[in-house]
């Protein structure tokens, strides 16, 4: 059908989209032999502008005589005042075909995964052609081959970060949800004299992101250049990754596999590779943390997560450890960005030594293992000298001062001035402390919106309690968020005690 | 999340998007706890209307202090001028959930299935979550009790015709090109005392539909108590189903299918069955034309569908019989809506009986065995001596008259005034004659839109021409479509001679 031209009056609809499409009367989309979400190619005869777009029909927004186009479209096309375009009909992307070859089960080359990124990219598939696809790979599966390509093909989409020193470092957590050890290991790490130029999301369904905490003490949204020059000066930076534009189609496949929680683990792969190849990282621990109602719920699909991830990073050129970590517990007390950023700026200080503390210098020293800076089995003992020494709070400190921040000290971290505390109903023995429950506590007080609003435990796994002991804090930022957190909290305060006799039968 | 509201100012996008979208600047998204595609119940504190919408980012389009909407949800809320709403997160839709279990490869059970065509029906889901159902859904595929539960679904979801007359028998042909076959067995079959109310489709991707070549003769676009008066009077109705409004999330579907050509068995028979079933039909003929490039390509893949229809026809209380055709042939010479009508009228009346005329024939006598009316195998005897005696083409007349049309014989029929020969280039025996090349050729000239344009095949597989021989003319509305088409001939007429020598080699 390509050729057969319709001239068409362009009729603005003063909104912008995002997304180039065009909506046609549907007896012109029939004229044209065309469907709902075929697509039309535009142009502009005045000034040869062109471009594609996927039609949806109308039969009353739009007259016969014209097309109507989102203001994004116009500006692409140069369109000033009344102007008639060209508009005919133009074959679907390749990448529609490769799509529908995922479906049939069959694996695609790197030059049809490279074909599919571009089109993303460039807003060239629809949404219902983009769901199709994610589910596919979620039913189907990468094989190898395919992750590789995957993943490379998302670097090469986006921006990349040089670095003229080395080696440079990095590590990722798959959905952890509380702790920050991030935080914690940027300065520990950094003080041996790697260079760890980490990039954080904030958060979505949790209380904090790592940027959200960080951003309680300095500014995230760094340039690419920043975090060049301030990870080759101090060795370490830990940024917002979202302000950067690397492997931006990461962001939009994961906008796409969100609604239906489709995170199949080639997808995953890719996505956390992609932005560590774009900082040029050479060496990476990934943190894979288990449990129920988290990512990866058990331990032999771990496994195989972090099989795959050491075989992809592989073909990459990164040198890749994973560890497999208990997601269900809190790492330390805190959740919200400013209690988070606090319980980190304490272990930093010495003042406490928790699981938090930990995990950290043992993630720490896994990197320093590999790097070879400290021999097998010795990097956690390194780890928590250089936390010990002050060095990794001094290296702190310079990477807030980089960042353009001015909170040195946890004492100086403000929390929010509503507070109340939950009690203990009843003596026991604290067996489970929820910590989705926590977070959704955390969330009904406004963290992570509200900087300083969220959750403080007061108390452990397997401390003994008596009635009336304060379990946790909850601050807030006003009223009426303190009494919605209390009310979630009252329903159920996601504290569960030991109970020797399970049920009584008489 | 449920129960965190914010007001925001309800700013007006002037656009009409026919599904419930709402756009929130990011920032406030995020303080809601949402990401784009989730959910939030928008309440008019004023009107007391609310209604759930479909969330997506933006970080200009509306300022943190507004909420952008489609003039469509404005309406519904009864806003009017300024007006602040009240916006909260809610859950997404159960059938979210039940895709995903399709999507898992678990089988729905009736009710979630019911829940699935609900949310479509009333535009709940998104785009992203559509696209993934169907691709789910034709990777998974529907076991018996799906399907069935998918029919009644979809049945359930439009209107229905009750007639007070029986047998209502009915006939669907699964994706067939040229021919138009329903308009010679709805007057045949109605001539037999049987009532047969045929919805048909306009074309997509082929030079003519049924209700295109209908609506040559009379008005196709009828209103249900149109056919129910119609078939009860007279036998037949040829209609329009577009207008129908039965099962229309049927048509939903189709649209979703459409992009990746996603047509599950399953699917397939759902959306011939809930239509079938939603006009009363208790006797049907599926007819499956099967070759390269159609819906379904091969033998075993067809005996497979025909099989499936007859089971769930039987769950439905429908008597099925499938037949099996050759779908490359051309059904016919014609190729558009009115040189298709004009073959159909010859054919009632009498003044030729080509392959069309025998099909047509067969497949009436298919459903006189169906029904009792004839004996086994004598069925097409019946259909051949109906059409024979010219109550076929009497009983054809009624219908055009009820319909509200005037054109009562072939040679009332007005075809485009530009028009040329496509001439044999050398001699031989015609071995094939490529139907879809054909239909393009139609399309070029203007079909099915220009309704007097399209193709007439002047010669018949088998047939030994000279060089010059006219091969097909070409009818357009005006030189320029004339012209294209000519071209598109030219770059390859379609029709394949036979070859004795295949290459010469010397």
């Amino acid at each position: 059908m390509d050729g057969f031209t319709l001239s068409l009056n362009a009729r603005v609809l003063p909104i912008k989209a995002g997304k180039p499409v065009a909506i046609l009367h549907e007896d012109v989309a029939r004229e044209l032999g065309i469907m709902p979400l075929d697509r039309v190619e535009i142009k502009n005869p005045k000034t040869k502008k062109s471009l594609i777009a996927i039609i949806d029909v109308t039969h009353s927004l739009v007259s016969r005589e014209e097309i109507g186009l989102f203001e994004d479209i116009l500006h692409a096309l140069k369109v000033k005042g009344e102007c008639t375009l060209k508009v005919r009909a133009v074959e679907r992307p390749k990448s529609v075909e490769y799509i529908k070859k995922k479906i049939l089960g069959k694996a695609l080359t790197a030059s049809e995964i490279r074909t599919i990124v571009r089109d993303l990219d460039q807003n060239r598939l629809s949404d219902v052609e983009a769901g199709a696809f994610m589910s596919a790979v979620y039913i189907r599966g990468y094989n190898m081959a395919e992750t590789v390509a995957m993943t490379k093909a998302l670097i090469e989409n986006g921006k990349r970060i040089h670095f003229d020193v080395e080696p440079i470092v990095d590590k990722h957590s798959i959905g952890g949800i509380n702790g920050r050890a991030t935080m914690i290991i940027v300065p520990i790490v950094a003080s041996a004299g790697l260079y760890i130029p980490k990039t954080s999301s904030r958060s979505i369904t949790s209380a904090a992101g790592t940027a959200d905490a960080m951003e309680v003490l300095a500014n995230v949204c760094l340039q690419p250049e920043e975090i060049k020059e301030i990870t080759e000066r101090i060795g370490g930076v830990i940024a917002w990754g979202g302000a950067l534009n690397l492997a931006p189609v990461d962001e939009k496949i994961i906008k796409i596999e969100y609604p239906l929680s489709l995170n199949p683990q080639g997808q995953i792969i890719a996505s956390v590779l992609a932005k560590k190849a774009s900082v040029g990282s050479q060496y990476v621990v990934i943190d894979i943390p288990i449990g129920k109602g988290l990512k990866i719920e058990n331990k032999s699909e771990a496994e195989m997560l972090a099989g795959r991830f050491l075989a992809v990073g592989r073909k990459l050129g990164i040198h890749i450890e994973a560890v497999i970590t208990d997601g269900t517990m809190p790492s330390g007390p805190a959740f919200g960005p400013a209690l988070e950023a606090r319980h980190v700026m304490r272990i930093l200080e010495g003042k406490c030594f928790d699981n938090l503390a930990q995990k950290s210098c043992e993630l720490s020293g896994v990197l320093f293992e590999l790097v070879g800076k400290a021999k097998q089995g010795r990097g956690f003992e390194l780890a928590k000298k250089i936390l010990r020494s002050g060095k990794a709070l001094k290296k702190m400190k310079q990477i807030i001062k980089a960042q353009q921040g001015n909170i040195f000290s946890s004492k100086d971290i403000e929390l929010a001035q509503y507070k109340a505390g939950i009690c203990a109903k009843k003596e026991g023995e604290i067996a489970r402390i929820d910590v989705r429950r926590l977070t959704n506590i955390a969330r009904a007080a406004g963290a992570p919106y509200d900087k300083k609003a969220g959750v403080l435990l007061h108390v452990d796994v397997g401390d003994s309690i008596k009635k009336g002991a304060v379990l946790y804090e909850i601050f807030a930022e006003n009223k009426r968020k303190l009494a919605s957190a209390m009310k979630e909290a009252k329903r159920n305060n996601g504290i569960e005690l030991s109970r020797i006799i399970i049920k009584k039968i008489f």
